[in-house]
């Protein structure tokens, strides 16, 4: 699940009560801890380390800081002032995902109601049309029209901003493949506010570029593009080897698109498991039918929620180990 | 423009530094005067009545407020006690909004600068499904997801909840028409958030039911769904006269879709006003070209935004023009 190390778990709220949000992406055994709290709990296939989308600015060398209105970027670079953002000294600015990254492995291997599955494990980082969505506008928004009004009107500092981004975020990347990290994902939040050309001529190229650093370094690599049923053949097209979808995106066109090229990753909507089990077990089915013979990882469409209920995430790992073991016989 | 009437105006600025936002929606010289600024500036097609969607919810007995961040509903109905909902007295609670139609089309008819163009003039409300979301929520939030989780967990109760929602939306659109609109619009902003399946069984047919009523007064109606491209078919069956589409919805899909059964409306990304005007008048051409010959109501795919350069929308309403009359030859 995205987001499986998160608020929903009592155990998460606990030790967040004592450790601040970046304190516990910054420090390996905080982080390594959150990451196999799921684990131990869920029989989940994989476990996606605790982190954010954000670390990727914060080595370019912007403010970032967590509070409760989300996250905040400061200074932004709304003014199109490039200069202050440096390229990360890769091994050194990433070393504490990279010391999480074997913390958990080695927690994976060794801890007592996990070892008793086989794990994956897998890393992340923020796409670079999110990244410069915080970057330029410096918190949430409803749909970032700050930094589309941007890249209209400045576009060729919005390809210099997308190409640093991107090259950030593919060194992040290539780290914690390096750390052990069996697969990465890359999460492009905020990417389905563009329409289809825009999407293929600002942000293609640069999505695609950090494809291919990882497959260079041997490594597999989900894109997530949120609310992008209309960019599913784009995200297919920079070769990516699992393309993940959100739950407004159709599942059986998604898979006749992808079909033998890639995985498909998705797209059951996080809000389902507020509902009772029954409904869940269905809705879990219906999208496995769907995806017929594609590849699939079967996955919530975005984060889990906050409030979630402890149950309804047993239900959805029960009903996809009920579809996996009857897909099996 | 989808909010015309709006902060990208100095006059509309100005107005509002000396009114705060609910009272120029309920008093009518006011509501009259905001709706005809843009008339004055623009060479639009249609003023659109100044009001907000949530008006319903207060004519129903919600507490409505708009502060720094956004609308603010209390009580909300986040606990399913939809007791506290009453029916609208409908041509008493929205007598304001009638007044202040009656007073834009005394406007379209005199008012020097304005009388010089056909205009024709525009009612409209919120849809259900986004109503539901504020009155659940009782703030804007980044997807609504704690409204899915209701409909998901309390269907019987989200239903009625929808039901008495339609029924005063339809009730607000029917009042509008009888004072003078030529058309009204119904905004379901956040729509887009569920699936075509939750869509199709949870929305459709409060919505269905809502063009009805508009039909039976012999009056048209545009049914408007932000993020919507998984939606146009639905969005047709209601019989809606006229489909808005947001920016990120293909063009050329949708109106292949409409084909000869009503107008499509949209879609220039409210972004691209801030780009040159050069961009504004290529993009508006290639949305006319991906038109075809499906009936058009050129707009923008969501509402203008407050920093909006006014030479963006001059160019914007020039561009309009110009492949209006070339059409025309």
């Amino acid at each position: 699940m995205m987001r499986q190390a998160g608020r929903y778990l009592p155990e998460y709220r606990q030790l967040r009560e004592r450790h601040a949000f970046l304190d516990c992406v910054h420090r390996p055994e905080l982080a390594a801890e959150l990451t196999l709290q799921p684990l131990r709990r869920f029989a989940f296939d994989a476990g996606i380390i605790f982190s954010d989308i954000l670390i990727v600015l914060e080595a370019m060398g912007l403010g970032v800081s967590f509070g409760e209105g989300g996250p905040r970027i400061s200074p932004t670079l709304g003014d199109g002032d490039l200069s202050r953002l440096r390229r990360p000294d890769a091994p050194r600015d990433f070393a504490f995902i990279a010391e999480a990254l074997r913390l958990v492995r080695a927690g994976i291997a060794s801890d007592e109601g996990i070892a008793d599955h086989d794990r994956a494990l897998i890393g992340f980082a923020g796409a670079p049309f999110t990244l410069a969505c915080y970057a330029i506008e410096g918190s949430g928004s409803k749909d970032f029209s700050a930094t589309r009004a941007f890249m209209y009107a400045n576009p060729s500092a919005f390809g210099d901003l997308m190409s640093r981004l991107a090259g950030a975020a593919a060194d992040l990347l290539v780290e914690q493949l390096r750390a052990g990290a069996d697969a990465v994902q890359l999460f492009d939040t905020w990417g389905g506010t563009l329409s289809r050309n825009d999407y293929e001529s600002h942000v293609l190229p640069h999505v695609t570029g950090i494809v291919e650093r990882v497959h260079a370094e041997g490594g597999h690599i989900v894109l997530f593009i949120r609310d992008s049923g209309h960019l599913v053949d784009l995200a297919l097209s920079t070769g990516a080897d699992g393309i993940g979808i959100d739950w407004r995106a159709d599942v059986a066109d998604a898979a006749s698109r992808i079909g033998p090229r890639a995985a498909l990753q998705g797209n059951l909507d996080p809000a389902l498991l507020f509902a009772p089990p029954p409904l869940i077990r269905t809705r879990v089915a219906q999208i496995r039918e769907a995806v017929g013979s594609c590849a699939h990882v079967l996955n919530l469409g975005h984060g889990v929620l906050p409030g979630t209920p402890i149950e309804g995430v047993a239900a959805f790992v029960d009903a996809a180990r009920a579809e996996s073991a009857s897909a099996a016989r």
